[in-house]
């Protein structure tokens, strides 16, 4: 009669215990025959009765429904924070040797404890009992099994409360580090291509329709800029991350007079939090991690969406590495931009995370209530996206193939209209009549079904007088673009001064 | 300088090779020390290069990038599709017999290897290749180890873009009637419940201000009522679940004439798709199935907000089995409803997955995109987290203690002022000016500090001289809800109604 | 020191009494200059406080703070039940008549009463008083004013809390058959068309790279084929908007005895509610409602993507009217595809209604709380933006003007590839080798720089013998598409079938 | 025939003009009735066909379908930014003046005329013509009506892309101010609370169940600590809300030289924009402030949910002040915490606007596209919001009435049973241990009926021989709450730190 318990992601489901071990099955929810009345198969009989829900007045009055022991374990999860639960652990007995609640040989020993404890997790020999419903509950059973009652004095003054947000907050600081360098890689990448490749022209789009002629480089330093942001904002969470909550017990504050600040000055912290209450139970890091990620996916979704375009047999500017895509299992001859296509997914999934955090926390009771359990795996899942996404897209860009001619066979004349217009502007025309005037000349080339550069001087001179033979330098693409030298614009000096702006950048952040 | 991939939730992030296997290791993200210059640790050296990243021109032209690949591929989560998987392709395997490309012995043949196939997974001997990206190649693979060339045969005509659609589409099936019947067994215990107490009266409350008495069984039938809508939601979802895409090709149809009503009655589909490209691009069905899960779990939610609340020292009205309780670490007189507070947090992450999947439909260009990769282990998710909410939520209302002396003393004579302004009415008064005199009465007794019933006669005809002795009757809380006869109103006779309704509801439903 | 308030969307902000009228101003936020210490312009002065926010022990026990009281009404908007409010009452006095609580005069006093304040509404003529917070005491408010005293007995028995869910329901269900007919007649268009141009054909795209040819018609009918199931989906959550909830008074029901039969006749419900705690406080149906859209928004936003993709110059397969689109202010050649965009991004304000009704409603306690007066502005803004989308999309399909033969020219050998290994197929080459064959003749063409269909019969052969002088046939697109004849594919036939299934369920939905 | 349009909230829908002038109806929605067949009302007959969506072929090719004309218009709504557009463009004519294509009596001649149309905005005289389809356009016809063909001259090298987002950053620049105004007026007065009611006691929650003794100031600093994080985060926004973009032109820059650092001088910019591409169409600064506002609110929601909890019967830590609550329609002796619950629920609200955006940014091409227009009613939306809630929960918290005598009532001994432990751990027992014997004590009393601290000596000492007569200390709340005199605790010193930490942020901030 056994069961087991077990889900496709962590989640529990009930399970026959004959069924084999850890395999994965579909469904995974299978659930045991209607004992009662038929045998027909898993939640087909209506009459079925799932084993943990015995009808009012069950067996569970007292002892653990197991669903309900899994639905409440994190250890599954909560495991990836054991180095960090073992440094926090460190640090705290220290305060307590200094608040006299521990003597120097206790300390000693719990220091050996605990590092014998991250050895076995290092190795990968650490047994989690079944017991151990958490990270923090499995750290302290090891440790007294290794040191004996010692061990007991560890948690004096601490709460889980204030000691597993400790714990998410060294481990975010980490991660964050990891996800700055990543994301100043790709950066750096896409200027060392900005400027390596400064001066290949291609249409610039807006509402996708070809609008004016722009450098290539130009469109690769938009996303970069965009990035420079995501990178500042980073910046800004890791500061409101790295502030300690340790000291702050359940609810209330430490009664022992640990230090917090000696606290602080073992983990490195930036700070200490101000109020317990506010300090065990706010979740705003997380938020604001899961935002970060969330607004940087949204540009990376929009550079993926570019390149998707542009990849495109109709545009043909780019084409991806093979490293990059995949074929097709019934189609030959295609290559699909699978790496872009993900990362454009990837948004909704991270800004899901977001939105489910947000709505976790909406009118939660103050102080900490069990739904901020919800926390660990957002950031968990939401850090290795990044991760992965960052890697993928600085690959993408550092391979990528670009096809000038393609871009330059994409400039065509009536993307100078605009320049038209500037051109009487010069001679002195107010911009609205220019424009106006540009616009009959579009429509002149069109009617006549020419190339707007192939009106002759004398049909251009019927629209205004203003018109003479130096139109014809309008027709340049290449001088088009060397006019946006106001700063931000597309021409030569202003993409260098741009790619001096974000090397400089960089430069002060990782400082 | 070999590297392998992991990461906490299965997203790659480089590893260095040196590190032990498959240990949890926190964070899973670090990257190998700085080789350039410092040998700094993991990501805190400003030059330092992802291993994935080569500057643009790296050495990523033409091979596969690790990180890619890992990123790519859905095997990790789409396994969980192994058996819906091996049915499908039985099932096609029949339809190309009819079509005249598969002869009777190599359908036996394919049958056979999948049957072989099938066991291995279930018997957890399946051995995945490095090359494995999705479950569908995975099997396909095995399958021609064991059958040969024949197995080459089976995709004739067939892309992963209907073939994972309908996989999906056989394991969501299968999965919606178990969580069916959890929610059925969920509500027939709210019945049985209500049935069982139907005589106990306590407040009921709007804006959480003590409005009037109510019996217990209402309030337990207002959430059995709600979960019925999510019921027959449920049945609507999985109608379109119930639709077949098989034969839609990668894009255009299946060119060999496989007749799609032959692969519907053998797969036992309600109906076929209407149009290829849309059958193998759209995912309304995971989409209703989210938001199905979303809104039930808003229900759910609510439901365990009350329950936390009347569980409180301050409402005391029920009491919380131990099975679905736990204490705390560090203060020992604590018993906390956790099991409700996760039920109640689990709203924002099943939510956050229906916004994370719509997000990314938005603006995708139709047909197939890798985009919809992102389906399955949303659903995959929200399936475990359903089925473990309305397991525990069963067990909860199965073994809930009340304290129904409790309830009682929370009723109080200013809960009868709607029934005093009633008492007006029924003697003539128009309703407006009934609700003034109540209030009037009141406010009277809450200036001479007693209790609203303790008014006497004579203070109450200050207020109206329609006050007589038969207003005594009206302080007795058990005639107050006898009155609310009305269908849907808290009278015995209309609890027995929404009683016999919902059984009703239920045998319609399971019918 | 008067001072108004009013916002720049229906929420109060303090205004200063000295500025001018109703004129919108920026920021409408301006706030009185300090006057405590040093005029600074408003929100500079580090000193500042609100008016509304006196210090601790300030001037508001017991008075109305007029932010609060913006804050809390909601006559801005609700006043759009004005209709269904008097439609409500009219029938609750009904119910009120039977009930022996109002004679046949006063119903009839009541109804000519009520259909004077609708007139007053028609003819907007209908003064709102200062203290009108809602829609539902504005009218009985002027009723009072039109008939007297018995005005008051309108009430008896009822709460805004049935009254109002009551009005919304009526609301909804007149609007939802609107958006029923706006979008019938949408798919109708798209059905026409469809069947008008069966016969041009085009690429179609996976992965937005070419993959196979297919018929446009294929194309218009992927899409209108999606938004079926949104009219289906749009018929059940009309069923469950059609539940009459009136008679559920505050929570308890209602006291008196109303017919709740009776008053569902009178209105027309479909039914009643089954639980009067449920009734008064569950927004299942703006929720379902809500997200109805959003899925409805999701097709659309597609097909917008898709259009704007075939409007660019590099696809021209399609020009939008003039009649939606746009030009620029800046470059004169510029004809932006405004309309597809604007449809494309009210996916994301409608999902953010919806997402943002659900947080609201995770977590609350049951019955009514103030929370749920959230509901009314989302369905009136979802209900518009609905409207609008439909018709415009109507709109941009009756006239949008496509390029067949820039659709022909972009249909390229390559696209038969699969094709070519169908060829091989039907020769008896099973099918992964004949992919892989097709795979090997594509990278030939390629290498000789030719299309495929101009490699010779010779080359063809040296990857498979069963090459011969057949294999011209694979190259005609005409010849391609007919073979995708299995149902839901692009032959001619199958997309007769598909135009008569979706015209027959139009037929079904709207008897 | 002639018909107008008109919607509930700004957005279109058709409607007929014999209908009255602009009243408010329900619906909005009414559309003619059908004139093809039958004349039944609107929206029931099957075959009709909306007046803008004439089947295909339809009269709009080349006119604009005014419910077109209504969906691409926003002067409903971006009139807002009548008075920043006015400053924008006087700035721009300084910049043209630089640049030599305006003479200085040019610019006076332009920058008398935009003062007199922002003197018509200002007295409400401005009068649009149907043609101004947004703000720009209103505009600059108005001045070129005022000042004639100069008028034509402000617009060059400027676009409505680059126009707009200045427009939207100033508005949202001063906005910005006046809540962080009102944001420090809150804490302000949260602080100033505290510190007067520095020395009430009440229990501390977690879970909701009763925990610790707290001070009810802890409890107010919990929240105004969280709000200063708030505080420091909308700092960082604006930082990044006051950069330039206006030179930035359509997409490619500026080709006339403007000088960008001049025209960031004469708007009181901190910064200018890196790039054109992206200055044009990055909202990062809008989902950052939408982003901003959520976080915020969600803090705000829980401090609701507290109040909404304290305020109830069955707490009655606090009572609101009646300027911040509301009575029943039905209900006399009701007062509902209206105030506190709209707060709790604008969390939905504001976050629906940030997960809107958000989703309209996904995967949108570079550069402007139209889908940004969504941008703007977001944020006037969500600024008026925040507005009305942080001064509306200035005058709760200003105006709320405390009963310190319940809340000394609400603590029992067994929240002492942490505190017993902690007795024993400074007698030299290990805390693991401690915890044990409290919980032994906890369960004695409870077996024995009697409350914690009325256990004998004797008693205590059958559990733990430490225990002595100065066990007597550890049953007092004054006592057990100063020694939390850790920084961040609840003692009274920590409070009296947690004062000043707060006071000087505040400072800090507004230097």
């Amino acid at each position: 009669m056994a069961s087991e318990v077990s889900g496709t992601s962590g989640t529990p489901v009930l399970r026959d215990s004959k069924r084999g071990g850890g395999a994965p099955r579909a469904p995974a929810h299978v659930i045991s025959p209607c004992r009662t009345c038929c045998r027909r198969p898993s939640g087909t009989c209506p009459r079925w009765l799932p084993a943990s829900g015995k009808l009012w007045g069950g067996r569970f009055v007292g002892t653990v429904d197991p669903i309900m022991e899994k639905f409440n374990s994190s250890i599954t999860y909560d495991r990836h924070l054991w180095e960090v639960d073992v440094q926090g652990s460190k640090a705290y007995s220290r305060g307590l040797e200094k608040a006299g609640l521990l003597t120097k040989a206790e300390v000693d020993q719990i220091h050996h404890g605990l590092d014998k404890v991250a050895e076995e997790w290092a190795q990968d020999t650490f047994k989690l009992n079944p017991n151990d419903e958490d990270i923090h509950t499995a750290n302290e059973r090891r440790l007294k099994e290794l040191i004996g009652e010692t061990a007991g004095k560890l948690h004096t003054g601490r709460s889980r409360n204030d000691q597993v947000v400790t714990d998410l907050r060294l481990w975010m600081r980490q991660n964050c580090w990891t996800l700055s360098a990543l994301l100043w890689g790709l950066i750096r990448t896409m200027v060392d291509r900005a400027e390596a490749e400064r001066d290949i022209l291609f249409p610039g789009y807006t509402h996708l329709q070809r609008a004016q002629p722009i450098r290539w480089s130009h469109w690769i330093l938009s996303h970069a800029v965009a990035l420079t942001r995501d990178s500042e904002r980073l910046l800004e969470v890791q500061k409101r991350i790295n502030v300690l909550p340790l000291g702050s017990g359940a609810i209330a504050g430490n009664p022992l007079g640990v230090d917090r600040e000696l606290l602080r000055a073992e983990l490195n912290f930036g700070a200490i939090t101000l109020n317990s209450m506010d300090a065990t139970s706010e979740r705003d890091f997380v938020a604001e991690f899961l935002f970060w990620a969330s607004l940087c996916m949204t540009h990376l979704s929009r550079m993926a969406e570019d390149l998707i375009l542009y990849s495109t047999k109709e545009f043909s500017f780019v084409q991806l590495s093979d490293a990059y895509s995949t074929g097709s299992s019934l189609m030959p001859q295609k290559k699909n931009p699978d790496s872009l296509e993900l990362i454009r997914s990837k948004a909704g999934r991270v800004f899901g995370r977001c939105a489910g955090l947000l709505m976790t926390l909406k009118g939660l009771p103050s102080t900490y209530n069990k739904d901020l359990q919800e926390d660990k795996e957002a950031v968990f899942e939401v850090s290795d996206t990044m991760s992965a996404v960052l890697q993928v897209a600085t690959g993408i860009i550092s391979t990528l193939q670009i096809h000038p001619e393609n871009m330059a066979r994409a400039l065509s004349p009536d993307m100078l209209a605009t320049d038209l217009a500037y051109y009487l502007v010069r001679k002195g025309m107010p911009f609205r009549q220019a424009h106006e005037a540009s616009g009959k000349a579009v429509f002149m080339a069109e009617t006549k079904g020419v190339a707007l550069n192939q009106l002759s001087l004398q049909e251009l001179q019927t629209i205004s007088p203003l018109f003479s033979g130096d139109v014809s330098h309008v027709w340049d693409y290449g001088h088009s673009v060397e006019q946006y030298a106001a700063l931000g614009g597309t021409a030569r000096s202003s993409v260098d001064w741009q790619i001096s702006q974000v090397r400089a950048l960089l430069r002060a952040q990782q400082a």
